[in-house]
């Protein structure tokens, strides 16, 4: 999807990443474009297959080669979080330990909590094929499962770390989506659909007289509900007008048109 | 990550997905096996640019073939969403539409409530480079747009289809990662507790006898802390009668170690 701003603020920090011996570098690659998606930046290799620095991994980057010339490497689990004060384990696996298990959600809602406070805080992810080993699991807090279709689990490496970001940026960044439009104010709105009646009955449309008030309830109703902007309801004024000014002179077009065919029920 | 089940339930169902003229068929097999992660099964092509079926899409689909074989493909955005009643578009733009502008969990909860009443609904991804036309979007009845980082925001199609699934995922179906195991009952605890205490009365190590209360409430608080289970307060107390067990003639090792080393402020 397009929609980069890149003169807006760069949002930085975050949980460090680590990736515990990744076997492809474009799994390495993907992820970083995945973290700076979500304002992650740091990120750590412990003992990388295929070695580092890596031009697979910057080819599958997209431009997220700032991540991967940051990323430091680490020979064992233990040396890439002793710095760390919280960290959790992705893993599907591992219920045998006795650890908190976390969803994407409340994980990164824990970083973030702790990370306000100080705490420095990162998250693990395992080998593609085989995932985290019990010994590095074992290093973690907490355990961070995915909600996801027990009959199809496997989770592209990349795609782990982009969830992850995602809950990451919803957890720490005050983002909503731009809300609908603000509503005509109801004198608006109110002036349209008098303006509307006017003509309609101008038009023969509002007959017979008894029926009147439900079909304009009806009417409103269908206006009402769309939830129309101030803009919109000048629009519509416009429509309204255009349609009574070109109406085939009216007195003629009344006569052969005598009303609405209207349901006996239910009215418009 | 592994820890795919395949004789687990196959969640199947959800919004249709719908691609709108994809320019790569890598994109499409990777955007199949996305969803099948959560359980969405319908996926429908607009004019694929490289034709179909593909056979790259396939390779790139990991097993989620099923996807890509039901797959329908259309002409226009507009025979796609056809028989659709709710119809939500992805993209950055568009909010120069009046329409309700919804993050990926709001749209997806939405379109989770209408299914359940009935509707079929869809949602609409569009070209790799340049996303959805105005005409696609005019098309849709809300924007989705997601939260993502400004300076960095561009997401793979098959992501950008990832992140739409892992919300349906959570919207729909009623998932919670395993809790933490249920700690020990209180009188277990309290029997570990007083187990030590004991001990380390013994020992000679809660002395002198003034600062005792002080220490074992600080004793108290880190095991409390953990939470520990059942199984766990069993273990700690094998620990504690093995290291009791084995302590060197205990009246000469009193006699070396006349106490530990306590701070004056802090107790233990």
């Amino acid at each position: 999807m397009a929609g980069t701003n890149r003169t807006a603020l760069a949002i930085t920090g975050g949980p460090v990443i680590i990736l515990v011996e990744p076997q492809l570098a474009d799994n390495i690659g993907a992820a970083a474009r995945a973290m700076l998606n979500f304002g992650l930046t740091e990120m750590r290799l412990v003992a990388p297959r295929d070695g580092w620095p890596n031009d697979r991994a910057n080819a599958m980057a997209s431009g997220a080669v700032e991540v991967l010339e940051r990323a430091q490497v680490f020979e064992t689990t233990a040396d890439a979080v002793a710095d760390l004060h919280w960290v959790a384990a992705t893993t599907a696996r591992g219920r045998d330990l006795v650890k908190p298990v976390l969803g994407p959600d409340t994980a990164t809602r824990e970083a973030a909590s702790r990370m306000s406070s100080g705490q420095k805080c990162g998250v693990l992810f395992g080998r593609e094929r085989t995932g985290l080993e019990t010994e590095d699991i074992a290093r973690a807090h907490a355990i961070v499962t995915y909600p996801v279709n027990p009959a199809f689990a496997s989770l592209n490496l990349a795609q782990a770390v982009l969830l992850y970001g995602y809950e990451w940026f919803r957890a720490a960044v005050d983002w909503s989506p731009h809300q609908m439009p603000e509503p005509a104010p109801a004198a608006e709105f109110e002036g349209f659909i008098g303006h509307l009646e006017r003509e309609l009955d101008a038009s023969g449309f509002l007959r017979p007289a008894e029926k009147k008030p439900g079909m304009m309830r009806n009417i409103r109703a269908m206006f009402q509900r769309a939830d129309l902007t101030a803009q919109e309801v000048r629009t519509l004024r416009g429509v309204v007008r255009a349609l009574a000014e070109f109406r085939p002179a009216t007195k003629a077009h009344l006569i052969k048109n005598p009303g609405p065919i209207v349901d006996e029920e239910d009215g418009v």
